[in-house]
């Protein structure tokens, strides 16, 4: 491991030699293949970033220059460079490095991402700071051309090109977002080829654009041509139109192009997007030919490596629900934001194309497009992860709920997502739906009430979010949607008897809830499976005969479940203690979210602490010494 | 009255003949105005509209085909001619038609608008659907350059450009949202001129696109480049390489070129936009020279309209707030998206200009750049409708609230907002807000309170709200920021002591119950002006003091003070009866605030009937009949 033993800074990386760059390049890739072995991560685009991080580092001190990094998952090379390669193992896991750049774990990050088509408002906005201040340190935001798709990205684009601050723009194209790319750019990206004569050029020795573009003049006409695409700002390209120059494509994979490229549009004043091409998994054959399986994988082995399969999930059963429901109904659709396979539609996607619809990273186009379709008559389902419906957040007031709409809003990593971290926690979905007039919110305990859940949904018409957990699910034999159950919308569900005490659990702490009382013929757990509408007569019920209730919930306590029954009981007037289990206010980092669920009171052993608190269980000696 | 008169609906419109269509034109000119001037409106982007209005209820059936009116406020004329005209003088009034298109006020509003840039996603929906089920009706997106500058209808247009659904999208330029457009793609757009040979063209007669290119490529050498920018899908446009076909631009008040022109579109495949040049209060003199306040301006005398100021309001004092606290640290900045004067900001743009950023409508973008200037040092304020910080959700929480940094957000219109109705009611965000780790939320009584709070929020950091309502507010002596109150944060006020029961008010609602109580000396009066975080120790103070508490908001009950209130007394066991009162799980429509707040039960004289129901006070006779 020569040269990557001796970087512990940026700095190192400034002082390398050329060969030592190409080393420190091959020495990352090994790195950054046995970290993902280990314990699962952003392996392909990581792998696709390792040249540009390398000559990012070597051009740039990010001590004090900015690397905006758009959203942040292909900056383990990045990590590793900038002091923190002895903790690099420790990525994703409880308690270690977050899988993406955190402001607050190091000064090298100069942003806290997560979410797509954050960088270049952010840059912007540190360009402003900088020129305002009258400082003169650089600023790289390297955004992918998924990321680009994001309206917040285009809109900021627009931005920059009106502000006109120097910044460079990396634009980091590897045909694909998560998810294969879509969207008229994309086509349009396509069209532009990486140009062999580069190299010619670069052989001629170091000169400005401006004498480069003469030098291909003088090369004959199909050079002349190119270079006529490659620098005249005139030529047919969407990003001159919005005032930023381009200049590429360019091969992203080749150090000497990066450096050469770089370095003469740093020297340019404004902004300038460099265009370069990367492959996802450059350098592992494996995640170069599967790079969507690759993007993050769980852990494998780096000798052999397989694709594994990641087991019946939550995901995987929505998947199936939508291929049955629209089998059944020809007016329901699905429409994802890039989500394909996170949201397990891969299968729906080849079953029925027709009413299968990938908009890109575009949250709030996914929820307006499917008001569309709605006022139509049709069925649509917006497939969609808990911490992105944040995304298309006015949509679903504004599109959907003003005209009480039918759409089905298929919400997937509901609660603590494990190793994506802060930035992708759905906690926040029943503080910010339920607040909404002819919005209403349920979330099952199993895959039937799942199916249950959206059947009846689509049923009823009007808006309607049925949110699950990241992970495993329980498979429920397969049945046609005619046999499915349907449910009273709004109605709880008390799965055990209770003399004294209730627990309202909801989704996973319907299990937990079971599992802490099961020898506890005096508790009671309900299945309180609709946050909106509740169950107001239920709940009175049970208000007036219990003792005590107890909310558990895997989602904040400021608005959600616990919230919603601490209104009700005191609308009502209804006096029984109500103790409310849930996330305090904080921002919850990775972790394990089962040990995370413990920590804040919901899990079994936690609850089973809670009742015995409340005299409702006999502390047992172990836990008793706790 | 001639042709007006007999236009009962869009078939009418069908069947005039081009002379009538122009006669029509003048006279939908004139009633607009009429109306306008009667109760206020929005006259300049209506009176801009007339011709298009014209044209495309001539050439499409409306009770079939779909316009997509993008924002929706320039369709008084399009009210007019689809059955509405009886009514059009109680647009925006208390029980009146809605000031925006609204799908469930007529069969010929396609879509529920008021908030920009949603229109191309949602007729990709109604185009998806009308191709799914074999129909052939057609679909016209009317979008304005301001809207366009939104990154949902950037990304939306992409996603057209892809799937290509058979539609035409109307560019309507006029150089302006509501304040002054910003933004690359803006200038791009001025360089592109209407083309005065369009008429030589026409005169020849009616032929195809192509039939026409092939002409213009034989008028000689000017007309020929001309017609490559016109037609050619080279032609350096970002549209084209977003995938839809552009044509343009041409004059958007000739009715002839616009029948000419969008007749020829429709017969072509697959999305094409056509590119129409037209001018904010058209045929209105003093509109045409101050678009801005023409925009929406209150009534006025048609026959000696005058600009009348607004008065003092809540926006202005933010104005002038802003102007002392950027004068007073040159690290404060305000960042608005596109609503300068909306928001009090004309002063500020002046005097502050190199701390003023106008991001365009693009609130994400705006919430993102501040927070990119807070990881620089700097202290940004967004200054932000209620109903738009909707839009900027997700930002909020990923961008600002993860790693604490210091983004002061001045929400204006917080509350019910009056004519502009369901769309814009602020009512949610203390709900959303509130559910955020990091953030808190004030609301200040008045005036002196307001800077209080601003002052003290820049001063502590981290992710503050400030909201306060539309409309008028008493002005305060101006004043030296270093003499303004810095409050101690989380505090709440009490404003009139109470020995039986206390109101727990917000914002408006303190005068109201200040009103309420005055002669009551048992019911006391508190400014609960930190809804985040609450004053946990005075509320338990009052709580174990008075036989009852009452909170009072103009925010839905669902998520707000009441609920934060009812939270913390269940979480402390404290048992006081709470009477919550609020806006009920309804879209308000447009009205008159101060009769919806009674109506809803906050209005001080639907507090008075609360305290006597309650004991509290002696019903009136008068009241007691109610």
């Amino acid at each position: 491991m020569g040269v990557l033993e001796r970087v512990n800074s940026t700095d190192d990386v400034s002082a390398l030699s050329r060969d030592e760059l190409h080393a420190l390049a091959a020495e990352l890739r090994s790195e950054i293949i046995r970290v993902c072995s280990l314990g699962g991560g952003h392996l392909a685009s990581s792998l696709g970033a390792v040249e540009l991080t390398v000559a990012l580092h070597h051009l740039y001190d990010t001590a004090r220059d900015r690397i905006v990094w758009d959203v942040g998952h292909q900056t383990y090379g990045h990590k590793i460079i900038t002091g923190r390669k002895d903790r690099i193992d420790t990525i994703r896991q409880p308690g270690g490095l977050a899988g993406f750049t955190t402001s607050s774990e190091s000064p090298h990050d100069a942003l806290t991402v997560g979410h797509a088509s954050t960088s270049l408002a952010a840059a912007l906005g540190m360009a402003l700071a900088r020129d305002a201040r009258g400082d003169d340190y650089s600023i790289v935001a390297v955004i992918g051309d998924g990321a680009l798709t994001g309206g917040m990205a285009l809109a900021a684009l627009n931005q920059i090109g009106h502000v006109k601050p120097k910044m460079t723009i990396v634009l980091n194209d590897n045909e694909m977002s998560i998810s294969e790319n879509v969207g008229a750019l994309n086509t349009f990206m396509r069209s532009l080829q990486v140009q062999p004569w580069l190299h010619e050029v670069e052989a001629q020795g170091k000169r400005t654009l401006g004498q480069i573009s003469q030098t291909l003049v003088d090369l004959g006409s199909r050079a002349k041509k190119a270079a006529r695409r490659f620098f005249d700002p005139n030529s047919a390209n969407p990003f001159h139109a919005m005032g930023v120059r381009y200049v590429g494509p360019i091969d992203g994979h080749d150090i000497d192009q990066l450096l050469y490229y770089l370095a003469h549009v740093q020297e340019l004043s404004g902004p300038t997007m460099l265009h370069i091409v990367t492959k996802k998994g450059k350098g592992y054959k494996i995640a170069e030919s599967d790079p969507i399986y690759w993007h993050g994988p769980p852990k494998f082995d780096a000798s052999k490596p397989v694709a594994a399969s990641k087991g019946y999930t939550w995901s995987s059963a929505f998947g199936d629900a939508a291929c049955a429901l629209s089998s059944a109904d020809d007016r329901v659709w699905v429409i994802t934001p890039a989500m394909r396979e996170g949201s397990g539609l891969v299968a729906y996607s080849q079953k029925h194309p027709e009413r299968y619809l990938d908009v890109g990273i575009a949250e709030d186009v996914a929820v307006t497009t499917a008001a569309g379709l709605a006022l139509r008559g049709e069925k649509p389902i917006v497939a969609i992860y808990s911490t992105f419906l944040q995304r298309g957040f006015d949509q679903v007031i504004h599109d959907v709920c003003l005209e009480n709409l039918d759409v089905v809003f298929a919400i997937d990593r509901a609660g603590l997502v494990g190793g994506d971290g802060m930035t992708h926690q759905g906690v926040y979905d029943l503080a910010y739906l339920r607040a909404l007039p002819n919005m209403s919110v349920a979330m099952p305990k199993d895959v039937p009430e799942m199916r249950a859940m959206l059947k009846t949904a689509l049923k009823l018409g009007g808006p309607k979010a049925v949110r699950w957990p990241r992970g495993k699910a329980t498979p429920a034999p397969e049945a046609p949607v005619a046999a499915w159950e349907e449910l009273t919308w709004g109605s709880w569900e008390v799965l055990k008897e209770g003399s004294r005490a209730f627990i309202l659990a909801l989704g996973p702490t319907v299990g937990y809830a079971l599992q802490a009382t099961a020898d506890l013929p005096e508790v009671g757990v309900v299945n309180a499976r609709f946050v909106k509408p509740l169950d107001e007569a239920l709940l009175e019920r049970l208000a007036r005969r219990a003792e005590v209730l107890i909310t558990a919930e895997d989602h904040v306590l400021m608005g959600g479940l616990g919230s919603a029954v601490a209104e009700t009981l005191v609308d009502k007037g209804l006096r029984v203690p109500l103790h409310r289990l849930g996330i305090p206010d904080v921002h919850v980092p990775h972790g394990d979210p089962a040990a995370q669920h413990e920590a804040f009171g919901y899990g079994p052993r936690a609850l089973r602490r809670t009742l015995e608190a409340l005299g409702l269980a006999q502390p047992t000696l172990l836990e008793a010494s706790d």
